[in-house]
């Protein structure tokens, strides 16, 4: 194996992956993942976090067909909606149309994926949204991992609209959320480098809408499209 | 400098500092560190994030003022609440008056803080818990690239009490809310390792409640005290 990924450059460089090999994940891999997903904080250190994992048990089986079919409802909304198809979209080679080709590959094989894990959260405060402080820290750590032993996933909440036939269907009690659906596998084809707006554009200094005078995005960095003075609220 | 920590050993070292020396951070490592977290990822990549640093302008110290004088409160209220001084918490050495210790110096000496950064989220959805998955990615993201240039932060939400307050003096919009406060600043002393459950209480596979048979915690892994079954919900 090659030189390990640094903690700066893995930051920098995980990105949403979509599209996967057939190939399974050895369970000693998941174990690393896993291990360092739960080594995330959460309030108080009451660890209200729970994993579970879904390979191809029955549980695993039926749990996927839900999520796909509901993915592929959900997304073909979304192509419209979001006009994927118009515009940019309509050239094979915009990124809009890259994006929707992954999507289209993504919900497709969703069914096929090695390894689905739901993120769980058992409730301790009715809903409060700061909740998310203790369950989003370790979907980020077990995403992290993944890309450091050479995986990709993505986090996603559209299991929203069949969360109560999915707790049914694994027996998750009541007091416990589905917080997100992570897919992981190994990355298949090329992946394009991480894109957000410029630093200068989220990073403020002393008082809202002020941007930070030092903050600036190293060289080379990509950048998704961005209006100027838009953020300031 | 020595060599870089690698992300997977970053991952699984990182834990919450609450002391911390009087040393500034530099503004080219706040610079790196804010990069880091931006590239974090969010629903749709939207990148509702924003981080409003507060160093030593006026909106930082009237911030920091309020909220050292909140979290004294809190931290006082939950010192007698959660009996930090009975118990275990009598002799000086245990672990939970350590954390009071740890405590009392956080809260008493928080305006002296190099440098506290307020996580916020541009709301698009109206409160929905999930929109969590789009701002707490990014704080951890924060605290791991802190940790990889060898400082030290915790996330916390004890400016929910005074949040109103603290947006309009720091200017912060209607439709934003603060989702953490994140102090940063050079690790002062000695801090003990992670301590989480074991692996196997928080892993399942299939269904709910079944511990993945392959989840196990590397030798010499640090525990919180945990009684067996409990998690079953």
């Amino acid at each position: 194996m090659s030189e390990p990924i640094s903690l700066l450059e893995g930051l920098a460089s995980t990105r949403a992956i979509r599209r996967y090999t057939d190939e399974p994940i050895p369970t000693s891999d998941l174990n690393r993942m896993l291990f360092a997903a739960t080594r995330a904080p959460s309030g108080s250190n009451r660890q209200p976090y729970r994993f579970l994992v879904l390979r191809d048990g029955p549980g695993a089986r039926a749990a996927k067909e839900l999520l796909g079919a509901t993915f592929r409802e959900m997304w073909g909304a979304k192509r419209g909606s979001d006009g994927y198809d118009r515009g940019s979209g309509a050239r094979d080679d915009s990124p809009k149309a890259r994006m929707a080709w992954a999507m289209d590959t993504f919900v497709d094989r969703f069914e096929r994926t090695s390894v689905v894990v739901l993120a769980c959260l058992v409730h301790w405060r009715g809903g409060d949204p700061t909740e998310g402080a203790s369950i989003y820290p370790a979907c980020q750590n077990l995403l992290l991992a993944a890309r450091g032993l050479g995986y990709g996933g993505v986090m996603t909440v559209w299991h929203k609209p069949v969360e109560a036939e999915l707790k049914s269907m694994l027996a998750i009690p009541d007091e416990v959320s589905v917080a997100a659906v992570i897919p992981l596998g190994i990355p298949a084809g090329s992946h394009g480098p991480v894109r957000r707006r410029p630093l200068a554009a989220s990073v403020f200094e002393d008082r809202w809408g002020e941007s930070a005078p030092w903050a600036h995005d190293p060289a080379g960095t990509g950048h998704t499209s961005w209006r100027g003075g838009e953020p300031r609220g």
